[in-house]
């Protein structure tokens, strides 16, 4: 069960790792579309296109209409929220992190360089 | 500017979509370790750990200690908290369609089916 998941998420990410795929996505928020659609806003061939759309559907972020002819695609969005669960229960972490870093750089400002920012 | 974020974040999906890589994330979080110390819960040789810690070097989402020379590896926060927060730009669609998907269920459930439950 572990390790099913651990795959979900494994193809979710490398599914995210392309900047076209997750334009796609977000054009996808606002409702189904056609592939044709789809490729419109990108300098690319149908068949690239065609082919992201198939690594977002193996991925289970997209799904294909059976029903049409133009087969609209629509957006999953169970694992994309899987996704950003896993990074959620890390989150407290990289906060504390920041917030540490954002200290340490605040206390070893010189204090010559503070009091030249007040005159 | 907009390409350079796009490559960062694709960097840091392909970087998180391997089960290993987020282990050694999930570690890292606790503190620095060293090489050794990340290998020891995988059944894995040095060289297979050490090419994973190389990816997630690349990505930005560890450092490695210059100085010393067990070169501990420690957590770089920031990428990380980026993709969180292209994941949360987007929460809000992701969580109305699967409330839409809920309310869809409950209302299809056959009304012979829900008279059966309340038995």
């Amino acid at each position: 069960m572990m390790a099913l998941t651990s795959d979900q998420l494994s193809n979710t990410f490398a599914a995210l790792a392309d900047p076209t795929r997750r334009a796609i996505l977000a054009r996808l928020m606002s409702g189904e579309r056609s592939v044709t659609e789809l490729a419109a806003p990108f300098e690319m061939s149908m068949p690239a296109v065609s082919k992201h759309l198939r690594v977002l559907e193996r991925a289970g972020l997209i799904e294909r209409g059976r029903e049409a002819q133009w087969r609209p695609c629509r957006l999953e969005a169970k694992p994309m929220r899987e996704a950003a669960q896993w990074m959620e229960s890390y989150r407290e972490h990289w906060e504390q992190r920041l917030d540490r870093l954002g200290d340490y750089l605040r206390q070893s400002t010189p204090r010559a360089a503070r009091n030249r920012k007040k005159k």
